[in-house]
């Protein structure tokens, strides 16, 4: 199933991998020990970027070492060695940290415990769904397959969306002025990185489908780590500095007086 | 004894050995971090979720290294390669988790002690005399002696919902508002997820005993870490948002004026 690769193509996978398996360590520390700087009722979402980096590093962790059995280096050319190459890990991984990533967005919002609680089950669930529903396309070996199930999973996508963009509208118009730039910028932001994961779902769309070229194998790896890196640790960092300009503005709040 | 599986069946078990490995190390991760966001009393409930996925995890590792040795591809199928598949780690798990998850209960409902100790005591002796009676069946070649413990097993099992839901039933009642229907809800949970293990141990019911089919092999599989993932990390996050919601109770009680 796999092509074989040059070695500047295999090693820039490989590279990639542990450059974003180091980045995903790296913002594990930092969500841990951010968490003293932001007011308390938006910990949860610190807690949340932590949970989503750390098991995205054991993802990257397994498919580095996935990577390394798959292919063996024979006259200065990576042959694939019979070892399957487990790409599965990533649907593993999604299935795991995409609902958290919503989660995290209404946790720093922080609306009044009801209304979170619907929302986070809502768009978490939308967000569970559309993994799922991608997972079948993935494993396809036809493109036309591919195609269907990339279809199915867009439409808790276009949900999701519609929830962000509309229901969501009001919620962010109670932010604090401070905040309220970064809520709908982050809002942006999902939406950008997560359109990314579609562009690089329907690159083997540019092959016939059933045998991979290097170019493609290549791309698809690159496309997903960049992909995993914003949406993760960026996004991540953006929720805390959202956190952070709502603790900012909190503190700003003078005390009451006593005897008032 | 192990058959023969494609692999895409071997794929989906090793895949979901990952997925319950991942699900439990981040819910410790979660579990250790978000103790400061509820009352000290409650803290250590959320210990005891900690140190259930903890051990968790570190049994799916086993059972995940287990299942990679006792099959080898040959040929585009997945063959038994002589080395035994360890299923009995998760009993070994489960005797050790099983009376951790009813003494989170009581610990969440935050009983006085004397009442606490009482029905954590008789709650775990007998979740670990219903893991201890269930394990004869799992290991046993025929469905008679399977039956046989399983019959076994029930009967603690039968005693445990006995308690929770009538001698529990007051205990529930004195609950805040809020947290009420909540540990109404957990308890409901408990009850859901366990019935969830006695229909994988009954599904080899449907094979002829002796020689297990793939299928049979994968069911087992996916529906214990199914069963597992819901009753330990979904139950333990259910317990942190029992915690969570009497803590805020507990502050929004206005604290007494100065000079009262």
């Amino acid at each position: 199933m796999l092509p074989a690769l040059s070695i500047g193509e295999y090693s820039l996978v490989y590279n990639l991998f542990s450059f974003t398996f180091a980045a995903m360590f790296a913002s594990f520390i930092f969500f841990v020990l951010a968490r003293p700087q932001v007011a308390s009722q938006y910990r949860s979402a610190l807690i949340m970027s932590a949970l989503v980096v750390a098991v995205a590093g054991y993802h990257y962790f397994r498919i580095f070492e996935s990577w390394s059995g798959a292919y063996m280096l024979i006259d200065g050319m990576y042959q694939p060695s019979g070892q399957p190459f487990n790409d599965a890990y990533r649907y593993v991984d999604w299935l795991l940290t995409v609902p958290l990533l919503v989660a995290e967005l209404i946790a720093v919002i922080a609306l009044p415990p009801k209304q979170a609680g619907a929302f986070t089950f809502r768009l978490a669930g939308a967000a569970a769904l559309m993994v799922i529903l991608g997972y079948p396309g993935e494993i396809a070996a036809d493109n036309g397959t591919r195609a269907l199930w990339g279809f199915f999973s867009t439409l808790p996508f276009l949900y999701i969306v519609y929830v962000l963009f509309t229901q969501l509208g009001s919620a962010i118009e109670r932010q604090p002025e401070g905040a309220r730039v970064l809520v709908r910028n982050i809002r942006l932001l999902l939406l950008a990185t997560w359109g990314f994961y579609p562009i690089v779902y329907m690159i083997p769309f540019l092959g016939d489908g059933a045998a991979l070229s290097a170019s493609v194998v290549v791309a698809v790896q690159v496309g997903y780590c960049i992909a995993d890196v914003v949406a993760k640790c960026g996004y991540g960092v953006m929720i805390y500095a959202i956190a952070r300009a709502k603790t900012t503005d909190k503190e700003l709040v003078p005390a009451p007086a006593v005897g008032d």
